[in-house]
């Protein structure tokens, strides 16, 4: 019933290739329950009886297949909760998060998701710079959670920016996300408050033929470029080392740094502009995210190739040669981001754009060094407002006898 | 590839009947493409490529099964609109509508829902009381929309609530949803603008093992006691007959009232009571649905058991007593409504309920006794407030060489 990590995407394009076209419905690996004696059909389990491993090397959430709905919320600890309330907090959490992820009920359950399977749910935990202060244990606080440096293009909003504590949810089906999401607002009672909570998506399970990079709400394929498990350099470029690294500190082994901004699209904006006006400040066609300069979706971009004018066929400025690892000194993210839609706001203008999340090793050779490119010479900045930000030391996974953190508040 | 309305329900049905556990992921009928020559395998679309058909008698999002993601938006006519720019709008509208609806893009099209299949998607089109003074229609509107009487749990907000015009979006794919969204929004420039605009979604596709009455946020099954299309007196509940009945204008064939009321709940106040009173509140099981008179969900309440303290089992105050057709005079009315969250407060509270949207010939014998009952000894009363409301005249269906409401507009 468990899944390794973008299983879906793997399974999906093996039973893409045997020509069962129409056939998947966008499940996950895993047989629901026991396979049919001598039926041949192939074994498919549904939306909901996917089950991925709280417990892990890793923490979950991080290379998982993004789920069709998010939460991310961030908590700030009441005054006197300090270090042992924060541990307890992180204990409570860890079972929660360990029933709830199998499928189980907690114990006050209200029964919102009693009946769907665990729906692919994940839920990813993580420390930001003030919870170190604020439980006296700023010596392990880790080099890599500095704060971010300020982007011209910032317009944050601090009371929906950072925090002691930071949530992460995702599952397949959103009344398991939103009951997860209350589980662990009730664990925390006593002991931390919500700071902000934003709610986010992607595309449903099975709702494209085939396996498929999402696409935004600007309509462009977001994604391509992202590192992939099979590649030999991953679990470097997005995890710390085991031990802690040379920078970081021992209990963030095989953990990794979550980068999380509210990016709003100004689609007003964006949508007076020709198809070919936007291909243009990407780089990339629409329809196949193909770069402008030939191929398909994972054909590398031609930074050279010139067009009749003589200028460059992908422009100076375009978003995909900007932020092309090539072109930032191998820097390296894996973005897993949800789009979120929070209505319109008087004026008819829709409160709308991208939950980016980012994991990486190292911020200083991830987020940074990117966003500070794009920061300069983004054709896409005017189409786009940073409007919250985060930074949270995402620590290892927990074995069945631990918690998420452990290492952190009782090493 | 399309599907008759509630289709999904039934086919899931059978499947489950037939024992085929785990294999049905959630899609509705149809094949996607054509069946592949010699293969055995049961015909089984993926959530996207599920069509459900525009044109009708009535229109669809009424009596199709509910998807996972809805919009409910209200637009008001500009001051110079008038009757010929609403029919302008509305043969905008129905032509964007039979696009999108059948998977293909509009002419303006941004790409969100490039790669996914229609998802079920769903667009009704509605007009409220101010609409018919905005075009000179007086004299055109139904009875059925003098505004709903004040109700004691009312909390309303006005900017939230009635509208011009009305539209209900329904897709099993986010994407797709909010695609048409700002597809209807586009056409509507310089002759309506976005009066409210709200988020919902449901259960997801195959999110549980077999086809279920969808839970709310208070953990509740609900939806029991909707009329379903194999009684004999579903279509004169909620649809107005052909002709136009004895109290609707012609223009109303094959047409229904929507109410829509966003209905908070106080889920914080709700769940410090203990399962069983929360169970004594509504009168059946949280886990199954049943009374608790007995039986299963389907059983109807046994209104004079009583148990060993001589007073009824389901308590009289008990909300799935006083909202029984029984004890309304027959009153039914068909419930479609999403769950919404749009977040928490800064005190942490969650800004989250129920969509009401409910169907029904005539609001004077569905949603206005049932509410009145309600209004009056409700034990559910505490732990919900109406914040908007809306009612919506929504005409029949159109045919392809029509558009909704041109018998209303040019008639």
């Amino acid at each position: 019933m468990t899944t390794s990590p973008l299983s879906r995407r793997r399974l999906l394009g093996t039973a893409g290739a045997a020509g069962a076209a129409g056939l998947v419905a966008g499940a996950a690996g895993g047989v629901a329950g026991t396979a049919l004696a001598g039926d041949d059909t192939p074994p498919l389990s549904t939306v909901g009886s996917t089950t991925v491993m709280f417990h892990g090397k890793h923490q979950a959430g991080i290379t998982t297949a993004p789920q069709s709905r998010g939460h991310l919320a961030a908590f700030d600890l009441l005054p006197d909760a300090g270090r042992k309330g924060a541990a307890a907090l992180l204990r409570r959490w860890s079972r929660t998060a360990e029933r709830l992820t199998a499928g189980r009920a907690v114990a006050d359950d209200t029964a919102i998701a009693l009946d769907a399977g665990p729906s692919s749910l994940t839920v990813t935990f993580g420390f930001g710079h003030s919870f170190f202060s604020r439980t006296g244990l700023e010596d392990r606080r880790p080099a890599a959670l500095d704060p971010l440096p300020a982007f011209s293009s910032d317009a944050l909003d601090p009371r929906r920016s950072n925090g002691d504590l930071w949530v992460q949810i995702g599952a397949d089906d959103a009344l398991v996300a939103f009951n997860a999401l209350r589980a662990l607002q009730k664990d925390a009672a006593g002991t931390a408050r919500v700071r902000w909570q934003m709610n986010g998506f992607n595309r449903s399970a099975g709702a494209t033929a085939r396996p498929m990079t999402t696409r935004n709400l600007m309509g462009q394929i977001d994604g391509t470029r992202n590192p992939r498990p099979e590649e030999a350099d991953f679990e470097q470029r997005v995890f710390v080392p085991g031990g802690g690294g040379a920078k970081d500190p021992e209990w963030m082994a095989h953990g990794s740094y979550a980068v999380v901004r509210r990016i709003r699209m100004l689609l007003d904006d964006w949508e007076e502009l020709s198809r070919e006006e936007q291909e243009r400040v990407i780089g990339r066609r629409k329809d196949t995210g193909a770069p402008l300069t030939g191929g398909t979706e994972t054909t590398p971009l031609d930074l050279e190739k010139t067009g009749p004018d003589g200028r460059p066929v992908v422009p100076a400025n375009a978003h995909a040669r900007i932020s092309m690892p090539e072109t930032n000194g191998g820097a390296a993210l894996l973005r897993r981001p949800f789009s979120f839609h929070d209505g319109f706001d008087e004026k008819g203008v829709p409160d709308a754009g991208l939950l980016f999340v980012c994991w990486q090793a190292d911020p200083l050779r991830g987020f940074v060094p990117v966003q500070r490119k794009l920061d300069r010479g983004d054709a896409l900045s005017p189409f786009i407002r940073h409007e919250a930000s985060g930074l949270f030391a995402v620590p290892g996974g927990c074995q069945p006898d631990g918690y998420v953190g452990r290492e952190l508040l009782e090493g």
